[in-house]
């Protein structure tokens, strides 16, 4: 039989976040904070002659064929022909991390296909790497590595993570794509200062409710918040929630029941609780490569 | 209604470690490669006038009342009086990390309970630094926070760790219990030097079967391993299997079917995927504390 292994990874919303650029993409990152989601992204990895990646969107009848340029580059660094089949239950281009996801979950099959054994923390690397080379994220791997709602205390693909201890439901209105490329390309120095004293409230007083203040702060004072989106959070702190905006997507995320509560028909997820990690599809394999 | 949380820490079965101590007991412990198993102990913390930790085993009708000492140093420390029910689905003394959960998921619990926010990394260094001084365990804390097959690179409670990528099937018998205190409290310079060799060996090459072979060796250099459990771990090799002991305990691990095919009546758990987590028991909760 050929080889193969299915990896699941969590979706990330970024809350808020400051960029760390230096020569070496390894060390280049985010530092800030998010939540992950028990929806996310499932990799399978199977040896095959010719290269084909596919992606399923969430409700999609199939898959199509993709080119997420840092999935590639996982492909080529492991040294595999492969065929990748990733399905999303979160959409892409909403601010969910789908780029780092795919990458992440890329590696860690990947790595099981790969005739040289490779740690968790060398296939971590090599996902955010691809990913700080291609622009499409700069924190969102370590995050989905780690799980729970993950504050990114260095950056980088090796930097110190801690959490807010946390789970429950969250809710979430996408309303359209928003380009992260454009964002983190550009000039991000407003985005930093404002991304640096959010995180540092938060480390200060580490809890859901500071989280969502912190975000929503970031969000207005960055200038990402769009009109559409402040209205739908104003409506929720209405009926006495409290929401905020996914970096970078046209997202609102809350926790509980808060945009249904405001009147909105979100969809729903819960918080994840365990990060990125390889599992099995068959229950009869015993899974143990 | 009066607050409460409920925590879930995975079983860890160490395979090698080394021992490090220095004055201080947060960077003190161990390093080391262990699996964490999808069995392992629920904590429910609810806040009350009078404190009382109550302890149930595996299959037993009833908790009774406990004194593990690292949990009670963890309630102190967290400022609370609480009500702290442990439940186990694995045996005490038996090489699973159980006073290490129950430290590590009443910190995790006990945190949602307390009037101070806490951040999961000062959880861990709580319950790390209880166990530590207990002498109850050196660094199942971390490794049942992280998840999977960790490989603890750094002792202490904020030492950098790794991971074998795999999931599946694990079995084990357990034939009764061993007294870590013993071990740790006694010289331990045959140990350590036998758990660094494991340690860079693995790191090498980090796959499942380097893991059970290191283990394997490890347990043979330090005199740890039993006749009894050589015994089982030569039945398994003869089926075709792989083995290993359970450091510290009367136990014998053995991945996929290896107990199983060599005729004995194991118990069966999973490699675990996700670490401690906080987890709500009501499935209407919002769990959003």
């Amino acid at each position: 039989m050929d080889r193969q292994a299915t990896a699941f990874v969590p979706g990330h919303v970024t809350g808020f976040f400051s960029v760390h650029r230096t020569e070496q993409a390894v060390d280049s990152g985010s530092r800030g904070g998010g939540i992950t989601t028990a929806d996310g992204v499932t990799v399978r990895v199977t040896d095959e002659s010719d290269r084909a990646i596919t992606y399923q969107a969430p409700g999609a009848a199939g898959a199509v064929e993709t080119d997420i340029e840092p999935v590639a580059t996982v492909v080529d660094e492991l040294g595999i022909t492969a065929e990748v089949t990733i399905t999303s239950s979160l959409p892409m281009g909403a601010g969910f991390g789908i780029s780092g996801a795919a990458s992440l979950g890329t590696a860690l099959a990947g790595g099981v296909v790969a005739e040289e054994s490779w740690t968790e923390r060398e296939l971590r690397e090599l996902a955010h790497v691809a990913e700080v080379r291609a622009s499409t994220g700069l924190g969102d791997v370590v995050a989905q590595a780690y799980g729970g709602m993950p504050l990114r205390l260095d950056p980088g693909a090796h930097g110190d993570l801690d959490g807010i201890p946390g789970c429950g439901r969250i809710e979430y209105c996408s309303f359209g794509e928003y380009s992260t490329k454009e964002v983190l390309t550009g000039d991000t120095s407003t985005i930093t200062e404002a991304g640096e004293d959010a995180l540092a409230s938060v480390v200060e007083s580490p809890s859901l409710d500071q989280f969502f203040s912190a975000s929503r702060a970031f969000a207005e004072k960055t200038g990402l918040l769009t009109d559409r989106l402040r209205e739908v959070i104003e409506n929720v702190d209405d009926a006495g929630g409290q929401a905020t905006m996914a970096m970078l997507g046209e997202t609102v995320v809350a926790p509980g029941y808060g945009l249904t509560d405001a009147g909105y028909d979100p969809e729903s997820t819960q918080i994840d609780t365990g990060g990125a990690s390889l599992c099995h599809d068959d229950p009869t394999d015993s899974g143990n490569f």
